[in-house]
């Protein structure tokens, strides 16, 4: 009998590679449990999903079960050996979990770099040049907003600093070097394939310091819970811009609130959010600040490279015994 | 007795360099007149003006007393010799009633290449990705518009095609080739200098089918007046996308309205607009489009440097008798 796969949530853009890349070799089903009890009992001995092996998991299966929190990986049956995620972020899975009982996690790292950077770059303009206040002053019916120049800046020259010099933190790097912005970043560790042009902090107080724009690129673990927090905003200019394309909880949204009230922070741009899709009702009476609704890889081109990524991940574990991208905390 | 130079319009961000480069040479007076027939006055025998032998333009003074057209310019006094515009764009001076009289008229070029190309980047991304109807969304309190992903594109591996191959133009290509795009670009003239990556298409009509995002940088001529119109707006493919950071002229504006409506474009991003400071009300009926209020040079980095630039032109003038940024209607 040939191995069974689940597909746990949407895919939209792969629904073809599905048929050639598993269908071949394995017996793909579809998830179809309406509530958290429902998936759960598929897991139990006879469940509808009880022998799979291999499981294709998009955030769009949290509208009906949650997350792959403690309480849904310890109910799955033993032959579950290996999860393969749809998306860089994997925050909604608990690896830990996943470990303990022998169940490997693949991310999709690398297919989503272009279209997040690209979003961090867009966010980045618009701060810097103050251009969402002006779209919504040109719609209101009133073209320019008054005063705006003394506001703003040229993007070239000005220090762009990158929190977590990942996939994404590179990409934006390049993106941001074409001014060319200074690029400078802070990492656990250096990267070692890094550009010269790329200047490693070790020390984050100093790259701080230096920073007129501030970017996150780092993944929401335990120790990046609010990582971003009053003590580091301050330690920024007065007048400096954060951007956060990677996870709402990494800043402690009321010191950002704060600091953007008494203006020491100049904007900041957002795609994420603490508890999306809520958005803090206090950040819509920032008229300086640019808001997006967690657009960082909804473009048709990624959303299927990160399918397929995922869906390939799936078809080596069961081809080699191993994908390739596997998360950190399982290495 | 020191040269007379009038400074006609606002000087904001290099009012200390007027002191630097102008009054140690020249007697500098500023421009009071309420009105037009004020200003002509001025220039008449024993007039405030009357012995003016450069003058400092700035589009604010339009605000008094309209564009520097043939009127204006026949009322100088014979001696006014120099006309130094703060800005990339004349077309608010009649250039050829100045050649007539003997007038050289200078702008500034590349002052304002970086900010405009950063503005027509960020048109790009916005409506490639449609983050303007995103944006809209949140503060509507909606989070992401439904079924974006399928409207939505990454820039990378995209065909963009530059009208114009001049500063503002090449230094948007830089910007785009980071991704890297594909550019291509059509002017009069192959442009000795573009790089290799950069391809010129000689016949326009092959340019437009391969696009799919159409920037314009041509300056505002007659001859460049409606020039994107009907005809080479329906010779894009269906779904293309046009970006506008020149002057609102050179588009056919109700063409482009058309073919927005029946879907032939699939936005386009606008930074200049026919009558500014009015926009088309029409236009604000799409939600896919990105519109911004003029603001392509509207950074205090690049206003300065403008400002400079145009001083320094002036000063040129006493100093040496010719400005470096004579415009190419008087060579």
């Amino acid at each position: 009998m040939a191995p069974r796969i689940l597909i746990c949530g949407r895919i939209v853009w792969a629904d073809e590679d599905v048929k050639q890349l598993l269908s071949p070799i394995a017996d793909v089903i579809y998830f179809d449990s309406p509530t958290r009890a429902d998936f759960l009992q598929g897991f139990k001995p006879n469940g509808k999903y009880y022998d799979v092996v291999g499981i294709f998991r998009d955030n769009t299966s949290a509208e009906q079960i949650g997350f792959f929190d403690k309480e849904i990986v310890e109910g799955f049956s033993p032959s579950v050996k290996w999860i393969a995620h749809n998306g860089a972020g994997y925050d909604q899975i608990d690896v830990l979990a996943c470990k303990a009982k022998g169940i490997t996690v693949s991310n999709t790292p690398g297919a989503v770099d272009d279209a997040s950077a690209t979003t961090a770059l867009y966010l980045l303009i618009s701060t810097v040049r103050q251009f969402a206040i002006s779209e919504r002053s040109l719609r209101e019916g009133k073209f320019k907003p008054p005063g705006h120049s003394s506001k703003t800046h040229d993007l070239t020259g000005r220090t762009l600093a990158i929190l977590g010099l990942g996939g994404i933190g590179m990409r934006l790097a390049e993106l941001a070097h074409a001014f060319p912005m200074r690029i400078i970043y802070h990492s656990r560790n250096k990267v070692a394939n890094a550009p010269e042009w790329c200047e490693y902090f070790a020390n984050v107080d100093d790259l701080l310091a230096e920073a007129d724009v501030l970017s996150i690129h780092v993944p929401l673990r335990p120790e990046t819970i609010g990582l971003v927090g009053e003590n580091w905003i301050r330690k920024l200019k007065k007048g400096s811009i954060i951007i956060n394309t990677a996870r709402g909880k990494v800043i402690d949204e009321d010191a950002m609130i704060r600091a953007l009230e008494d203006g020491h922070l100049a904007s900041v741009g957002l795609d994420v959010y603490p508890n999306e899709p809520e958005v803090n009702p206090r950040l819509l009476e920032f008229p300086n600040i640019t808001l997006l609704p967690h657009m960082g890889t909804e473009t048709q081109d990624s959303q299927r490279k990160m399918e397929v990524r995922a869906l390939t991940n799936l078809r080596d574990f069961l081809t080699v015994g191993k994908g390739k991208d596997v998360v950190i905390e399982m290495k």
